[in-house]
């Protein structure tokens, strides 16, 4: 685990490695989800030849930029903050309009697209009438990020790297996730992670837990992930643990809202309203974006909290898990920034 | 011009005829259209080599199935009507998102998936914060469309045949957007044309002055549409044009809603009310697939403009040109459909 860098000579507020993901976005009911055998509200890894079943399983859907730790890095550009993205794309339409949408979204994005590999990762989303979104994706070329798809300069250059657990799920990718991790510590620059789906940590449990323990300063998670990481029923237990490794937590739990898990207390911070809750797709992933914003601004924990909620809020009340509108610009609104 | 055919003996309430296009949408504001030199508003056909420059000027993007007649007979499903689509695709990535939308939201479309040709069609547009729409359009393989493609059995199963104006503007589908036409009359159907575009009329008026005159028994278009098509800035004289040739009229008019132009009489129809303007884009599409169904079940012509007004009012209050909830469902809610 690293000191905070010397924020002045960082030229990044936040790097991000992780998936670069096309999210092919329906809606559903749930008897479809039944019929598919889907486990609602998760992440399933598909391989290429389930893609085209499920896709017709599908009604109209909509393709628009996705990917975890992408989605934080397009939320925090539209918060103001200078941010870049590690992750690999094929040469194919949907790595095109992956590149596009986030250097679009002011991200800096050095990746090329890579030619006669595999194609571009897209995830498949289910979305039932309350909102909540099922994925299905199908990786692609995703994790064969390797050493050498880390642009070394890029994370030398960022106050925080910020790591997408769904990284775990292949070995290359697992490896290239920790080197990043070993760069960052060494630079002393902060490391973030995401544990992103509890299906993903049960099947990484023991490697998620010794690079929380080593190496991790800030995580994210819901509460379904930090109990599976834990193997705990009991949140004070989890928190206990986090605290004694030193690590601060940001626990998102939906309509409920979330907890700030610092050293010295448990803030609760609830959740902004929403009109409808029209798709959950990317709401961890904001909040992460929103958090992240306020914590390298130097903000109190409860303002990043803060910042986190609205920009989960703004996310969740449209299709899809890039901001439809500036987030500063809300946030200004709300008061929560000058 | 024909007689309307025998509801009882057709498959299809309609068949549509027009350019498979996938839409990139951005938003902007004017001061790019102004930088980028485009025509606020209209369409614009653009070639291969101008789509990277132009994708590069958008913001962040989403891809959603497009087209203007394809849009209009998947509003026409979505209302409960029997339809089909015919127009060409390639097979690329566009293609199979085109065929896979139209198709899961009930449309029967039989077109392959065309390999060694030029690419899908696609359209750049650009959404100004009054939710204007500024479209650019590569047309690819869409406008290649000719006599092999017309599915002479899809076109005599319908009772009404729906072309799109944007079809003439290649030589290829033009004359097939003839044939179809000539198909039709033949066989005793009615045929709809949307004039689609002031400079697109422009471009073919005599042609199109001479098929509405021969052919069309329903026009669609805009006030600036037929206004370009009649050269006269009098409505009035426009309107006595197509009475004199028996062909019924409706007649868009943004905000202030829509005229229907009958033999007897000029309807006024009111626009739906829309808490927001999100994006202009299937306007006019969506007026179409709604008047449309009132027509072929034989509902008085106000009704039909109000269907027209209603899916119209779903389709600009969020981004896209495809419904995002069952318009039938809808046109019951608001007492229009039993």
């Amino acid at each position: 685990m690293a000191a905070q860098a010397d924020q002045a000579s960082q030229a990044f507020d936040v790097v991000g490695i992780g998936n670069a993901i096309v999210d092919v976005i329906a809606r559903c009911d749930d008897a479809l989800l039944a019929r598919l055998g889907l486990d609602k509200g998760h992440m399933r890894l598909i391989e290429e030849d389930e893609i085209a079943p499920l896709y017709e399983a599908m009604t109209s859907a909509i393709e628009v930029s996705g990917g975890s730790a992408a989605n934080t890095m397009v939320g925090l550009a539209s918060l103001g903050a200078d941010v870049a993205f590690i992750g690999k794309v094929a040469d194919d339409e949907f790595g095109r309009i992956f590149r596009h949408d986030i250097r679009a979204a002011g991200v800096t994005f050095n990746a090329p697209l890579e030619a006669g590999h595999e194609p571009t990762a897209r995830s498949l989303i289910f979305v039932t009438p309350d909102g909540e979104r099922t994925m299905n994706t199908f990786l692609g070329i995703s994790p064969h990020l390797n050493s050498g798809n880390l642009d070394k300069g890029l994370i030398a250059a960022a106050q925080i790297v910020y790591l997408e657990g769904y990284l775990f799920d292949r070995a290359d990718a697992r490896r290239a996730f920790h080197e990043a991790a070993a760069l960052a510590a060494e630079g002393g620059q902060a490391v973030a992670l995401s544990l992103s789906d509890a299906f993903c940590v049960e099947r990484h449990r023991a490697a998620f837990c010794e690079l929380v323990r080593d190496k991790v300063d800030l995580l994210f998670a819901n509460e379904e992930e930090i109990m599976t990481l834990y193997e705990t029923s009991d949140f004070d237990a989890a928190f206990a643990r986090l605290r004694a490794e030193g690590t601060l937590g940001a626990v998102t739990r939906g309509a409920k809202g979330s907890l700030v898990i610092t050293p010295e207390e448990v803030l609760e911070i609830p959740a902004e309203p929403v009109a409808r809750v029209v798709d959950t797709t990317g709401a961890g992933d904001l909040y992460a974006a929103g958090f992240l914003f306020g914590y390298v601004k130097g903000l109190p924990h409860g303002q990043c909290g803060r910042l986190g909620a609205l920009a989960a809020a703004e996310i969740i009340s449209h299709m899809g898990a890039r901001p439809e509108t500036s987030l500063l610009a809300l946030a200004r609104e709300k008061g929560l920034l000058a």
